[in-house]
């Protein structure tokens, strides 16, 4: 889900915020404004991941595991967004259980293709987010169009 | 929503095939294996913005009002699959209308960035599509593998 990827995010970005202090996941739960739940087991996550050191409990808290620029934003949204492996419910023309008779052509062949379609299509999206690290969206954070920048450069 | 765009991509692919007739939206329905009333939501778009010519009712019927080569695939995904024009539920922090004091800066800021983020990620996503026209997509259909090949090419 992509709420996901925006709570990892925006933890990150609280932890590089107050390093070195360790932060309760109850304190960027309240930050996010989000149930503690949700937080705990994107936490999880990125805890198992490295991109977190730390423990959960009784004086417990987090702290980042390395450096923002260390982190690629891409490797981030493919961490909390995995990859959709089947496009079957977005896929017209009978399922392959259907043993009816008189199929056309085009319903034959039509799933092979758009999942083709869908799945390059997804991957270069993904690629997008693997040109930046989670010092860029610092950046941004900090001066707003950092983004738009890029594009309209590329653009031109 | 990603089958409106299959929906109409495969109508047309099968009007395509049965040139010069006539096509009921009952036959296509029957064909994509969904539901008539769908269907005929997603003909009637595309009926008014030129991809069909033809009227519902007795004797009525589709046919295509252009060939596929002039029909871009990336105009008939934001036709079918309107920009998300809000990410307000992706994306974490206090709303606007929140009084709530002492928000940390973060907190105040992503939305922005994260919007920023995900309207260009989308708008290079449709660039992708903008790429094909549904020549492309029927090419793909009778010897699968354009879309992958095309992109290895690009990558090679």
């Amino acid at each position: 889900m992509k709420l996901d990827f925006s709570v990892a995010v925006h933890s990150i970005l609280y932890l590089d915020a107050h390093r070195p202090n360790k932060v309760s996941s109850r304190e960027l739960a309240q930050s996010l404004n989000l149930n503690p739940v949700m937080i705990r087991n994107i936490l999880s996550v990125l805890h198992k991941q490295g991109y977190l050191i730390g423990t959960v409990g009784k004086n417990g808290g987090y702290q980042l595991g390395k450096d923002l620029a260390a982190m690629n934003l891409g490797d981030l949204y493919d961490l909390t967004i995995p990859p959709t492996l089947s496009y079957a419910r977005f896929i017209t023309g009978p399922s392959k259980t259907d043993e009816q008779a008189g199929h056309s052509p085009i319903a034959a062949n039509i799933s092979e293709t758009l999942t083709d379609l869908f799945t390059v299509a997804d991957r270069q999206y993904r690629d997008y987010y693997h040109q930046f690290t989670m010092a860029d969206l610092r950046e941004d954070l900090h001066h707003h169009g950092y983004f738009l920048a890029r594009e309209a450069h590329l653009e031109s």
